[in-house]
């Protein structure tokens, strides 16, 4: 089974600059907007949260097949979307193929999105430590 | 012009609670999908980022359209699916109508990604406080 991979951003600068701070490159937000695309669903979004809370962090369509009125190839499809965005890995072990999160491009694409630049917080905080010292 | 305001979760915990912690329901994966649909374009992203990454953080289609090789009717469509989905405010000044940013809506769905729970770490932090204590 192939391995996807989180997009690679241009730069470690790129990667976590919330968009507030400074303009996507076009080619940065060609690769977010694939991912942000494969989110852009109810269902997927549901089981993103199903398999990331499941215990032990990984799951297959049985453990979570009963959370929707769905057949199991649309959920098996809506898995393959979300994998094919690199938000998801998976293995087959024996009859079933077993799901993960991939922290990384969760914790990529928060970073963007933060509303605030974590740089000029500590920025802040550092000011206000030489203020006080 | 009408003013849209960013979806309303049924409780905090539900507002702030990343996805990795608990399956999401099936209301707050429906508004979260709207607003990850809008993101899932890659003009539509880099039009919130011009948006809010320019001075004062606000913007007209004046201020950005040399950024695109795209008309304006078709810019100001993708900011008209930006601030129906709930991310962008706008207000007509004159001949221009300026957008700016919901930070609130940025924020909700940075911290819905965000790869571990924020509680988590502040409980180990509090338990690693009393260890030294």
């Amino acid at each position: 089974m192939s391995k996807h991979t989180v997009p690679i951003a241009a730069s470690d600068s790129e990667c976590c600059s919330p968009l507030v701070r400074e303009p996507l490159t076009t080619d940065w937000a060609g690769d977010l907007a694939r991912m942000f695309k494969a989110l852009g669903d109810p269902v997927r979004l549901r089981l993103l949260s199903l398999v990331a809370s499941h215990e032990s962090g990984e799951a297959c369509v049985c453990d979570i097949s009963g959370s929707f009125d769905l057949s199991q190839p649309t959920i098996s499809h809506h898995l393959k979307v979300l994998r094919e965005a690199g938000l998801l890995d998976c293995e087959r072990r024996g009859t079933w193929v077993y799901y993960w999160v991939i922290p990384a491009a969760l914790q990529q694409l928060s970073s963007v999105l933060a509303a605030t630049d974590p740089t000029a917080a500590d920025a802040n905080v550092s000011g206000a430590a030489l203020v006080s010292a």
